[in-house]
């Protein structure tokens, strides 16, 4: 019999069917689609040698001891932004219903290295610490700006997870409105803390590691697992093991070991299934809260191995047919076998 | 300059990101892609004379006049079943935070034909007539009883919208709660009411009528338009034009305008953009409310044109390359020269 699971974090159902389920195993990306690319291709503006087919660029990191390219990472603005940063944020009304702003904002681009052909599974742990510096920097230097209200980091990889570039990149997205979709997670948090005393996540977190069933991995600063009611097969969050409400502000002396369990969990998916697309996000607490006590930020990768379809569209609610036990199991079995 | 416009039956804000907006057409399903199918399937458990291979039958529908097969239309149970019967509504934790209770429900197939490579554009209205009677007649025996709070009736078409059964069907789903994702919407409309004694969704269609250059068809009782904050290209309501709460209350006289509507909807998206894939749902007052003045129901379409990415996932904004201003443009003229 399939299960209804209740997320706390959102008071969101989800169906856990495992009666449906493949084997964790089956929902592998199809053996034999290769990704097929080079390590410099002359068309990708993102590639060494091709610095100018970019924007001005914003900031540039280069490991200790220098980098044959010059650059190790870069961030420049997106040649096709969503949003620019002319504009107002005053709104206007279309009719008595309908109101709309400026589409003003910033969209930029963080380079992962200078190769074409290294995704970020295969990366050192050195450079993805530069990629998560380069995030921390940017969120840092964006989030006092009087209209910049919310910042999403996020990452795009494969076409099925919406890229069509291939050359390793993540991106920013900075809105001068606070998501009303994430402004009920953030109530949620809030209230809890005001019943509790204590933050939801930072419970959540002790709730996974006492009960163990889902924990994948853990470094010596974040737990790796698959939360209790997880919408997709192998949703996986890497969350801070201490109370830190704001990705801004997490010390630099643990991002090394961030590096360290991103490296792990994109390789150890990459091997476990047949390098899937997926796409991961930071959530945050909001700027203006950044040392409130109600909230963990924390990084949330879905693999796109299953299609969403008219269910979850019509009613939010989504049937994962996989329970979080059995892949979270079958991730530290592989690790244990290899 | 792209735009950012609020739903005002969500209050999520979209970004219409014109700028990068490929012209309508370039948004169409490749060409030389082929739905390759035959009239029969022996394999397939929803062809004529594959009957037994489903669970027993929940009812079936004839044309006046009666078929050759015996059926125009069946309603079967899930094979595969998210969610069955048995069990209790009972909320059991498992610690502190975690929430489950049985994943009771109902699950229906609702198979549209009894020919494997008809789909639902090119069937006739009174085939379709069918249909639409059978969603209602299932939604009406399930709404009284005590557990089911919840019902969804969606479609799935392609495999890039979720379906691997090419044979034409629906889906019926009915949950033992109220997803929360919906109640948001709900209150929403209720507070309108409240507040202007009118109903919003009736607003709405007033608002999209005035200003006309969303608006794709129009029948004598259906309003067929891409609304506002439309979160994806060519995203497609088609709304009645009177009040109606209730999905399960519409009236009788009614159900072949629908199935005019639809059908109209349905052909021209095939053949605007190259028969795409694409999911629907319909959205419905709560059984409970379905008398009320707060809402009206109505089904969404929304064609599988372009991938929601990581920057959705993490704010919930979505990001639309089309304005719904250029698509319902799009729309009209090719059924002016067609």
């Amino acid at each position: 019999m399939s299960e209804l699971r209740q997320d706390p974090t959102t008071e969101e159902w989800v169906i856990v069917a495992t009666d449906r389920a493949k084997r964790p195993h089956d929902l592998s990306r199809p053996q034999g689609v290769s990704r097929g690319s080079l390590p410099y291709d002359e068309s990708c503006p993102f590639c060494h040698g091709n610095e100018a087919q970019t924007p001005p660029e914003i900031a540039r990191y280069v490991a200790l001891g220098g980098h044959r390219d010059g650059w190790d990472v870069r961030v420049v603005p997106n040649k096709f932004p969503a949003l620019t940063p002319e504009g107002t944020t005053e709104r206007r009304k279309e009719g008595e219903l309908f109101r709309h702003t400026d589409g003003i904002g910033v969209h930029e681009v963080i380079v992962e290295n200078s190769r074409h052909d290294l995704g970020m599974a295969d990366m050192d742990e050195a450079q993805l610490t530069l990629i998560l510096r380069a995030y921390r920097d940017r969120y840092n230097a964006l989030k006092t700006h009087p209209y910049w209200r919310f910042i999403t980091i996020f990452r795009n990889y494969g076409e099925s997870a919406g890229t069509t570039l291939e050359h390793p990149h993540s991106q920013l997205i900075a809105t001068p409105i606070a998501p009303t979709y994430l402004r009920k997670d953030y109530d949620l948090a809030f209230r809890y803390y005001d019943t509790m005393g204590r933050c939801l996540y930072c419970d959540l977190l002790r709730a996974e590691l006492a009960d163990g069933r889902r924990v994948v991995a853990e470094t010596e600063c974040f737990l790796v697992f698959h939360p209790y009611a997880s919408r997709l097969p192998f949703e996986t969050w890497i969350s801070p093991k201490e109370h830190q409400p704001s990705f801004g502000l997490f010390p630099e002396a643990m991002l090394g070991d961030l590096a360290k369990a991103l490296k792990t969990t994109l390789l150890d998916l990459k091997e476990a299934l047949n390098d899937p697309d997926y796409n991961y996000a930071i959530h945050t607490a909001p700027a203006e809260d950044e040392e409130d006590p109600y909230y963990d930020w924390h990084i949330r990768i879905v693999p796109r191995l299953t299609i969403p379809a008219g269910f979850e569209m019509g009613s939010g609610i989504y049937i994962n047919t996989a329970s979080p036990e059995q892949t979270a199991e079958f991730m530290r079995s592989r690790d244990q076998s290899s």
